[in-house]
């Protein structure tokens, strides 16, 4: 690989043998000790890491340089964009295989690396922490039906909520994802590899990089109250780890409850956090809802975010998943209730995919038997 | 590279100078002549394209694999997933140039291709076409107030909206992709591999390989009324092109206005489809919402969608960008009335980005002065 103004192009890079000026050593307890992740495609020299920032925008981001509208030797201009809550570190930072899917210094890459940007090199955030208001319809109506009051800070009389917006893109450290995942690194990266059809060949010729920048969607979290809250095991924590569902979160589509389960989390986390808990909603653009199918999702990664906000236990989850409370259990994050979606919050229709969730170990109070499960089926396409 | 049996890798492959059995000819006029897609990770032999099916999601496919949770053999069962309506063929499709970001044939893979899938050929289909019913809080409220009417056809009673919902994976013809662009193919092709810090070696050592898969996110497009009418010029067309927008779309974030235009769009399809005009609303997976900048979105490649649909006259377009309103007629889409937003949907705060938006060229009918512009200001962060 080389620049724009060369006229070489390296396929793949090797390991050289010599020691790199900026190795990362993931789980280190301070950010000078881990140092930065440098994923830049103009300072290659730099790079330790495989793949690029900004997930699959890396593509969009190509066609507008190739379009002429964006300089290759672009780089974003990161002033006044320091997180405007704190977050960390927490221990949970340096324990080793505790997160493995982000970076925890990714907000803060602009403290801790101020030296070696000052120097010139290509450092970016992989976290953003901004204020927002969220207005939902179905919020409006709850506050019309007096099911949620205004209290002039979390929920305002307009219907706004005010939140904690964090965005983060993924980023891997491969031997802790194997781990995870119970297979060995080599497996991993040969696998990567291979089902993408041969994306990044760097995944298997340079081993003694290990980190992965994926180019895939990552995650926003909402917190609804103090962030630095969610770390204190003894402040109430109401907690909903949502899937993102294009065709349900955004357009309503019946055939699933993935945006009825969504209000149902907010809901439940203003009227959490107006009671003085903390909450967080957590929203993965990662899944698609595949009605009645026992998909590819799964849940692993999942509680590196939970780790990263410093949570250690969550009072209520407000989700039917056992493949989420197994995730979480099994990642040391204690979970107390677990709240299911009231009935009548569940569209006619979608009952096929609930009936279908619920019978292939999804949680509930009532488990269906699997004779009835025959008599619960989808409108017929003449009567959609 | 190789199937999972063997320890060979293949790091990048190189055209081997016989001819391909399956050679792609991009716009023929016939599916046989233009030949299946296949970006199998199982039969490499058989494989005509760079990269793989699914966009990202060939990411957690592999992670899916790693865990052994899915045989990286598998292949979709596609039984009982014919189109609901039919699409095309139409003229566009063979016309050199109109449509280079997705397969013309895309929904069609099992009927045209039979005898290659039945030969065991692994060819997948890269567009769904199901139907589905929405409901969306704000067309209730629309409901209540009277401004929407139910019909029982494609509004009903209880608020749900009858649709046809498109989901269209991306499969890029690379030479089309650098016409549209103005830049050559070899430029284009060596900036998607820098950009992305060396994805896909191929889209440099195989120039014979024409077509490329992305790992990005799609298009989904939502037909309210018949599909087939979209075609028919006389039949008064109303329009929504939508990029997504996770903050505004999902959680009704309020720095920008991307959901009221959303349900803006939508309310003004569904009232066209019940006065018997055809409608359809097209969502982009793709753009961020970056309020007030000027961002590397670009619309260069928005209409293949509509030319797939045999779209030539939009009656009334429901947006305010100039980029979309330009690209659409720079490709020979006819474009009538262009219909903003009302005042009244815009939320407060995201005066801010519309004002921004108007100044930076996005059509409506009062242009702003610039020197007002100062006075529009989001609200303080201590407002939150």
């Amino acid at each position: 690989m080389s620049s724009n103004q060369t006229r070489h192009i390296r396929l793949t890079s090797h390991p050289d043998g010599m020691a790199h000026r900026w190795p990362l050593r993931w789980a280190a307890a301070t950010p000078a000790g881990r140092g930065p992740v440098i994923g830049s495609t103009t300072r290659l020299a730099d790079r330790n890491v495989i793949g690029t920032h900004g997930g699959s925008y890396s593509v969009y981001r190509a066609l507008a340089v190739s379009a002429g509208t964006l300089s290759p030797l672009q780089r974003p201009d990161l002033a006044n964009t320091h997180p405007v809550a704190e977050i960390g570190p927490h221990p949970q930072w340096s324990e080793p295989g505790k997160i493995v899917s982000l970076d925890p210094w990714g907000h803060l890459a602009q403290q801790v690396f101020d030296g070696a940007i000052a120097e010139g090199i290509d450092i970016r955030p992989s976290i953003a922490v901004t204020q927002a208001r969220l207005n939902m319809a179905e919020l409006n109506s709850l506050m019309a039906q007096g099911s949620l009051k205004p209290d002039g800070q979390v929920l305002h009389p307009n219907g706004d909520v005010s939140v904690t917006k964090i965005a983060v893109d993924p980023v891997w450290w491969l031997p802790g994802i194997a781990e995870r995942f119970a297979t060995p690194e080599h497996s991993l990266r040969r696998t990567l590899f291979e089902q993408t059809g041969g994306m990044y060949p760097e995944l298997v010729t340079r081993p003694d990089l290990e980190v992965f920048l994926p180019p895939i969607g990552g995650i926003s979290v909402y917190v609804f109250g103090a962030v630095a809250d969610l770390a204190r095991p003894r402040v109430r924590l109401t907690c909903r780890v949502h899937d993102e569902c294009n065709g349900s979160d955004v357009f309503g589509s019946d055939i699933c409850t993935c945006r009825p389960y969504l209000i149902h989390g907010i809901e439940e986390s203003v009227r959490a956090a107006q009671s003085g808990g903390d909450q967080a909603a957590t929203y993965f653009e990662r899944t698609e809802c595949v009605a009645g199918v026992q998909d590819a999702r799964f849940q692993q990664l999942m509680p590196d975010v939970l780790h990263w906000l410093g949570i250690t236990r969550i009072h209520r989850l407000v989700s039917m998943s056992n493949m989420k409370y197994e995730a979480m259990v099994g990642q040391g994050i204690e979970v107390g209730e677990r709240v299911p979606i009231p009935e009548e919050r569940v569209p006619m229709d979608a009952n096929v995919e609930m009936e279908a969730k619920k019978a292939a170990g999804y949680f509930s109070e009532a488990v269906p038997d699997p004779d009835l499960l025959r008599d619960t089926i989808g409108r017929p396409l003449d009567r959609m």
